[in-house]
């Protein structure tokens, strides 16, 4: 996808990525650094657990939704960080072998009060699984430069 | 510490942690999987950023914060995972070899409605820098075993 600046996002557009599909080895491999429940990282506790088995750390999942995102291109070089994220939920579980897409909407764009190199674009991430499944939902808000902001 | 179920949680507690150094190494090689930005993984590219160097990806921050709470114990098998988080801040960047901790309080305890063997713990996390700079501040939903429902 073609980099974007602040000045090219439109209220309503939908981005779409990738898919990319979590192994066993990739869901315990993150849980083991960055969120070591027995259900991520045990299958004999995630058997017993309510989950039934292993599921991905919800860190994780957030981090792959990114990653897909990211690798649009679409802020490649005019992203500019972020102050924050809201309304993070959970919906559904994500198994090993399940195959994950995101889909980010724009919500809002407002120019910055503080800085005028850059603007702001809240997007909204939906990611679903291979039955077309919505696992996970959330607010991000993007700081993204402008087109006549000079170098970055 | 000693594990707590729900039960055990008291609004106004705080469950401090032990802490964390971010390595250049562990910052890249996290970013390079989920947040490829180049502000995260290029030397020579985040110099020229904003941030006039490498930080760590936010989500990095996070999921770093997440590790030092459930190494506390304190939900070591009575945690049931998480619907999901509001109000994510990043308000500092996070920069190779810092060192992290975390400071949990408990917002708000509630029982569940539709499954009574297992209550609801609001956590406000608080993540500070070894200057006691406040880096990332989250609300956390989590889902914690009571002490009589039985066996996991």
């Amino acid at each position: 996808m073609k980099e974007k600046y602040f000045e090219d996002f439109s209220v309503g557009e939908k981005i779409h990525t990738n898919e990319k599909t979590l192994s066993t080895e990739e869901i315990i491999e993150f849980a083991e650094l960055y969120d070591p429940q027995p259900f991520h990282i045990d299958e004999n506790a995630a058997a017993e657990s309510p989950y039934g088995g292993i599921i991905a750390s919800g860190f994780h999942t957030i981090g792959t939704s990114f990653r897909l995102f990211i690798d649009t291109g679409v802020i490649g070089t005019t992203g500019m960080g972020s102050p924050g994220m809201d309304s993070i939920r959970w919906l559904k579980p994500v198994r090993p072998g399940e195959t994950l897409r995101v889909e980010a909407e724009v919500i809002e764009t407002r120019a910055s009060r503080s800085e005028p190199g850059r603007g702001i674009v809240l997007m909204e991430f939906r990611t679903f699984n291979q039955e077309n499944e919505l696992v996970l939902s959330m607010r991000s808000v993007n700081l993204v430069r402008r087109r006549d902001s000079g170098n970055f």
